[in-house]
């Protein structure tokens, strides 16, 4: 039997033991999963990005992982707790949205909503959903119970809300996804969006910034400072200056217009 | 024969490879242990608030998990390097008052100094007894040495210092324990002491700030921004902001006193 | 047959899911091995103090350990990925310096260049060979792949540029070597380097300050804000406040020149 895999994506952040107390879920049901944390420093309450971060390193890991996401405004009012099971993981977390990105890639194949008090902790609290309904059903996913165990099958979830790239008649607008702690700006422009510009050069709008970004495979082929656009290791668009940090350099956060021509 | 647990709780934060050491130690006689890192960011040398947080996420863990806890600012002096056998679980770390908040809310079965060199590393330094003595015997006892064989039972130990709530004629006095990564503050006041004060609002004053608290049972069902009083999931009274920062709009801090009053 | 450990050394930082898709890259391949973290917030690029952080750490580690460290600038240019296998363990990252210190303490027996694509992920990208060439050699390695099917063997390989302490007639000149989370000032001064100068004081300078060091074994048993020189759990001297922090007090760095004479 492989051993079973559990992932963790949360806005939790480390300093508190609200992580710890997930774990400690998990182990207390299934002992022998390997948990693996994909990121605890989501923007609190930015599903967006914590979408983004999950449908980025979930496609690395095995066959049967389950993914747990921890997102979530809305804990203890009216929205889910759901599993969606897709192509090769699971994924568990609140129906905001969360999910969703990283399901779709895969092909999802089936939804449940969490009712079942069986695989819940014992107490459950109103402001902690990720210890005491979360954690403890991706566990028990982990150990073999079957989805349909969990509660009823649903078909409608809340979509993520990413903005898409539209085409003027020169130019892409896309949006800045993620800055990234190398300050690399992450825009939701894909390869395959650049098709019909020139690679080469492009010339980007950021803010009150105008500047050129020419193509790069490397960080390092560029001069030192000098602006390059590069598709990343996560095939989207990439801004970056070559040993230094190109969100500081033109003031990017997440949510920035980012305008593309041809140079 | 179960998976063994060992926890981790120190204030050394992850830059530094000093956490990674503890884990090489536990590994190198234990290679099965599996280790949760409740948290490396306790404020430095506030044993206070590293107590907290092993109570606080402790009681998550499985029977018979070893909990490893170092805020150790007499690292290398005369206080004593301790285990405690509590009902479910060990606790290892200084006689400073550190393991005992968690220990005792489980019931202490009898306490331990650590003094055989035989469960220590080869060479134990005077600065880092994380690594050198603490780690060592987690893993010693995760692997079946009985507590008698570490060294001397010893009955008096360091108690951590808590504030007790007082009670004035209209008013609890409590004060701030922490503030976590979300800027809720969590106090010193558990559900039992506002049993007299009627549920519905209180009223509250921490520095120069007076406000209401009124009651509720979930961040999301107040109106953003709206001051709330909340049960929290470890069972003490927490201030919160719907999705903004109590503790920055407050300027609370652990050790700030607060009062509370009907409303 | 023992459980593989693979540790991590890079300065991705946890904010992004990189850690995380390295490990899913190892867990893909070797499901069994157990992953430690040594650090992720080497200063970006910095690869002396990766070299520093993993030196550090590796000698606590059981034998057969492979440690992993990406500090990379240089990722995508020609320079080469490599295993060193050392007398205790082995050590996967760029050509760069970044390994060298920690194999040398150890002894160095052989080293490969990474050549073969069939120990790579089946897309390498230009950016992230952390995830896409370290990792998957890592994880082959401890599932006993053996280290001549990585690629040819190599024999001239970058080493760290470290500066080495120097001796006028009366004093020595170090360096700051890394600043600890604790605001420990940690210099390349090693406890031989002393021999010369007596126990009991020292003078130093470090900016425009000038202040006396007494010798002390432990932090605690300094006056507070006394600056004290120990010789740390490394065995390199460290110049601390004790309970308060040295670094800030001298505007320490890394790369600060320090002159230590009899006082």
């Amino acid at each position: 039997m492989p051993v079973p895999i559990i992932t963790l994506t949360t806005d939790f952040e480390l300093k508190d033991p609200y992580v710890a107390e997930m774990k400690a879920a998990i182990l207390s049901i299934c002992p022998s999963a390997v948990i693996v944390d994909i990121t605890h420093e989501v923007e609190k309450f930015n599903v967006r990005m914590g979408a983004y971060m999950l449908a980025s390193a979930s496609p690395y890991f095995p066959e049967g992982t389950v993914h747990v996401a921890v997102v979530d405004p809305g804990v203890g009012t009216k929205r889910r707790p759901i599993i969606v099971q897709a192509a090769r993981s699971f994924f568990v977390g609140p129906d905001n949205g969360l999910l969703i990105l990283a399901a779709e890639a895969q092909g999802i194949k089936r939804m449940h909503e969490i009712a079942s008090r069986r695989f819940m902790l014992p107490h459950v609290s109103r402001t902690f959903h990720g210890r005491d309904i979360f954690a403890p059903a991706a566990a028990h996913l982990a150990k073999g119970v079957p989805i349909d165990e969990f509660g009823p099958e649903i078909t409608a979830v809340a979509k993520p809300k990413f903005t898409k790239v539209t085409r003027g008649k020169d130019a892409l607008i896309g949006e800045v996804l993620h800055v990234d702690g190398f300050g690399n700006i992450i825009t939701n422009v894909r390869a395959k969006d650049l098709e019909n510009l020139k690679e080469g050069a492009l010339q980007a709008e950021l803010h009150q910034f105008e500047f050129q970004l020419k193509f790069s495979k490397t960080y390092a082929e560029a001069k030192p400072q000098e602006p390059i656009a590069l598709i990343g290791s996560h095939n989207y668009l990439e801004i970056a200056l070559n040993q230094d940090n190109a969100a500081i350099k033109f003031q990017a956060k997440a949510g920035d217009k980012i305008t593309l021509s041809v140079a």
